[in-house]
């Protein structure tokens, strides 16, 4: 058991000052007696707030973290980032997700939703870490029939491989520009007879929606709808070049969005998701970050104020995206779309928790938690961290210094050897 | 005499590794052997970076910190702001800006370039915390030369009371909608007069300039310039609704420019700065958070990237406002517009250095130091904080944790005071 003593704690009706209790990795008890414990936490002077849930990033690329800035996309893939993913291989994978991992939950990421190479170098290092993943198994075919039964039969052979770790698990068929239609209706059926999630970059840029349409004489959302891509399956990131009536479709078929505002920005994707189109039709709105090298980094905290003021400018409306809105978009709805009761501090959900320091200058004063979370906060303030009620960072530590240490120096080692600066 | 270590020390000219000594408040050797020294400082696995120079700030609205977020302008400022304001004393202006400035100084920022009431108070709260600041002297006329009169000379009297501080002063005219041009005229005459500096808000919304526009029949800075407005004394905020000629006459006259970025996405004024005409036009553009109401932090490493994304994402070109540029115009372009040998680590430079934590998962692998200071960094990173040669910030605490949390009690005192919650 952990007990969590005098904190003020982030409840769905409000703010709770008092003890919180887990048991069996579930939240027990909000605001009982303080009694005996395996695990005794002190919460005086932080607040005890649900994890965050990060549903689109490619993590490994934190070895490529500033590796390349301020480039046009076409040089910076060509001559930087695809011949380094060029010389990926499994053990970079690991070490740079490791490094991803230890990010995460030192900013208070509970759960990260992840498409990469090397899907079993991924799983391991989740697992390894104690943070909740969905790791994919990522396709391409090129529109090439022989490249894609070569893939899928990949993709079905990692899913395998990785189903011994405790991970949910994906298939990802890239994009619409990278596979067939034919190639996403196989993703579909697959994703159906595993009973795993389909992890999927949707409508990025006006270029992807134009040349589709140009191809298929329609929009990308109700293709997708006629080859059965569309369920509760799909966690669809960026989702940014979309009609009105194609987000009303995601939310008919309970597709969820990964939003991912800093990135879209970074790429100059043009414009800003349509937030309040898709709260109307009721889409389910998660958070994101991308993958650290347009991003750079993995922070929730960072990314909601990017996500809330992106879409105030952009779309001229200093109401949009209001602050409890972006909150749950980064907690409550991502646990929603993995179908993980979490993300909110409530009896008999999972003990997936963040005690934050209010003792830092910018969390003062407590007008508000949740606009200072979003607004105001930076990785800094985050104090302790629980997953699936284990304690995995501790006042501020990921486990060990060592351990920190230890996976940063092999990151780094992987990352020069990369980049052939080793 | 002060000695760090074996750090990695950010120059001008790259990345030196070694030891930085300084003497007399200045910064006397780069790259030397290591000697005895009254402060000794370990700068293994961290970098050595210039401070950062924030010079668009209202620091006591600390105090209003996510008081009240995500409402129409005018609601805003009438329902919430003003009432609040109305109640400020001295007291309130003092505990706010010191809770600013302990913010200020944990997140690497050494200046502060500040507008609001209680000038003594503000100078005061600076001057005890050991950070740098510009304290001006606001005012307005609302176009009644009554009150010119009498709020000039209240001015003159605030900057004669604060003499006596070691800060910086100016005079702050607040806006064209505020201030006639005849009290603008005015308050350059006192400036010139009295050697100091002016603070002044320009172009922050489309609406500023069209009703500038429609009644003097002309662009504001031509109008400025005609009376003799513009100078090197002059740091304009904001500077977002501006054209090509009169970007050209705030970079003949020497004006510096005080770009907000978050503050401008929050508040929604409708475009991104012209960072590119004003860079081809050689106007020093400099960084700024803006007050705590419309930010809500006062965090310079959050408003680089804020900056740089903006521009790429607003201008769709992701090569605009590079690293470099962007860390350049928070650090030396600051330091330049008050005429501070600062910003730069280099010798015979102002001692204003910041010591950055290396080992935090966010700040590897090394590619680009820069980079990943604008990009991927936040301020939990900080860990030493060096201003005019003095240490304040040690192990990322400002002085002893008794002060800091004596500050955030005082603060928030105030702050629940104002809010009629106490």
């Amino acid at each position: 058991m952990i007990l969590i003593k005098n904190a003020k704690i982030l409840t769905p009706k409000g703010i709770v000052e008092g003890n919180l209790k887990v048991e069996g990795g579930k939240i027990s008890e909000i605001g009982g007696k303080a009694e005996k414990s395996d695990v005794i936490i002190d919460g005086s002077r932080k607040a005890v707030i649900p994890g965050f849930f990060n549903t689109h990033t490619h993590a490994a690329m934190t070895l490529f973290r500033s590796y390349a800035d301020d480039m046009q996309l076409h040089e910076w893939l060509e001559k930087k980032i695809w011949p380094l993913e060029a010389k990926l291989d499994e053990k970079a994978v690991y070490w740079g997700t490791k490094l991803a991992c230890v990010e995460m939950l030192k900013s208070g990421t509970v759960f990260f939703n992840d498409m990469y190479f090397f899907p079993e170098a991924i799983a391991r290092a989740a697992e390894e870490c104690g943070i909740r993943a969905c790791v994919s198994a990522a396709f391409f075919d090129f529109f090439n029939p022989d490249l894609l039964e070569l893939n899928l039969k990949n993709a079905v052979k990692s899913l395998r491989e990785i189903e011994k770790y405790d991970v949910l698990r994906a298939i990802g068929p890239h994009a619409v520009y990278t596979v067939s239609l034919d190639g996403l209706r196989r993703a579909a059926e697959i994703a159906e007879e595993m009973d795993i999630f389909m992890h999927f970059h949707l409508a990025e840029t006006e270029k992807e929606v134009l040349d589709f349409k140009k191809q298929h004489g329609k929009l990308i959302v109700p293709a997708l709808d006629e080859i059965g891509f569309l369920s509760k399956r799909l966690i669809a990131a960026h989702s940014v070049w979309l009609e009105d009536a194609e987000i009303e479709i995601l939310a008919k078929k309970g597709v969820s969005v990964a939003h991912c505002p800093a990135s879209n920005m970074k790429l100059c994707v043009g414009k800003a998701i349509r937030y309040e189109a898709m709260k109307r039709a009721g889409v389910n709105f998660t958070l994101a970050t991308d993958g650290a090298a347009s991003n750079n980094n993995l922070d929730m905290l960072e990314e909601m104020k990017f996500a809330a003021l992106l879409q105030k400018f952009h779309h001229s409306n200093p109401t949009l995206l209001k602050a409890e809105e972006v909150f749950e978009a980064a907690t409550l709805n991502g646990a929603k779309a993995f179908g993980i009761k979490s993300g909110v501090i409530k009896e008999g959900y999972e003990a997936d928790i963040v005690l934050v320091d209010l003792a830092k200058p910018y969390m003062q004063p407590e007008h508000s938690l949740i606009a200072n979370l979003v607004y105001a906060a930076s990785s800094g303030c985050v104090d302790t961290v629980i997953v699936k009620g284990e304690v995995v960072v501790e006042d501020g530590v990921f486990r060990s210094e060592e351990e920190e240490l230890k996976i940063i120096e092999k990151a780094n080692e992987v990352a020069k050897r990369l980049t052939g600066s080793a």
